[in-house]
């Protein structure tokens, strides 16, 4: 039995979503970021984190569904192809592209609006944060030109970030084009069954 | 032989540190972010991008240093532990700090002073990236107290990005305290023969 711990308005979503998709039993604690709890499993203050049965603790929603995926996942859940290979490499380019340039925008306005300090905060870094992520939709939109999921026809990590961060913008009032291929995409993975059971139990917003 | 297509004095340098390390030959093409070249090899414009010897292409600094310590490192150069283990969850959970709060304020500030259009730089995020900047290197160090190297006694990719943040921060004018055990740690992995080697290769500056 896994331990999740984060709030489902935070990034732990993917990481209920990925325990969806494996049809995996977890339990969770829904911290909120720099909570007591938060602090005490990661350095940063940040969620999520995972605790193993064993009472290992993965912190990163990144490094906690790559974990899942290369120990539970398959071509039907959450794949992951094997560490050294090509197609590894690109799977792990096409997540770091989405860390970058698709949760990077968005982490950069909210961190600024909710987390700093109210010294350093600025109104104007979210002319940036729209600019940034205009154009990581329109890298994204190449990408997943003619694909069905980021890797081709496998559901996989990249996948549940981008649809992770697609809720995330809506949320925080960003612009996703509608009516093109990288609309038709984050509509086809946000509507997959394992998220709206995550959302479901965890209740996300 | 490998082909790794990015200016040294970028992102790249991982690649030729990791490459020094494992003792592979390359060859290289020294391109800047955004250039043909850049545009040709990632869809974003990023460097560094890998080609191997069958033709394949890899982009992204961290994609390509898991793909090469995946594929040929050891204990002795660039060391990994297997997917799907705890260990590497947390080897990729280091990995993913440094990307976001070392590399990442070094990151905001670059684009904003160099690649984004002047209509949208804002000199004052320059007080938001050396606040993330510091506050990521009061995480570093405790993460790194009592070790030699992030992963403790192995040096790994996480390594490789710190001791290239600290080049990129001291070129960009940011402060690193002086020391302290994150001080001893940067000059520690700075010092290592790969990289002096990589960078009189490739004339890093």
């Amino acid at each position: 039995m896994y331990t999740v711990i984060g709030s489902p308005n935070t990034r732990a979503l993917r990481v209920y979503w990925a325990l969806e998709e494996l049809q995996l039993d977890y339990e969770f604690i829904p911290a909120e970021p720099h909570s007591t709890w938060a602090k005490a499993t990661n350095l940063s203050g940040k969620v999520p984190s995972l605790r193993t049965s064993e009472g290992f603790n993965i912190s990163d929603s990144v490094a906690i569904l790559n974990y899942l995926s290369g120990k539970h996942g398959n071509e039907h859940s959450v794949f992951s192809f094997p560490m050294g290979t090509t197609e590894r490499a690109e799977q792990d380019s096409i997540t770091q592209f989405c860390c970058d340039d698709i949760d990077g925008p968005l982490s950069m306005y909210q961190k600024n609006s909710v987390f700093h300090p109210s010294s350093l905060k600025l109104p104007e870094i979210r002319s940036i944060a729209n600019y940034e992520f205009s154009k990581g939709l329109a890298v994204l939109e190449k990408r997943i030109s003619g694909k069905e999921f980021l890797l081709g026809d496998f559901f996989s990590v990249p996948d549940i970030i981008c649809g992770h961060c697609a809720g995330w913008a809506i949320s925080l009032g960003f612009s996703i084009p509608q009516s093109n291929e990288v609309s038709d995409y984050l509509k086809r993975v946000r509507r997959r069954k394992a998220l709206k059971i995550a959302m479901e139990k965890t209740r996300a917003k």
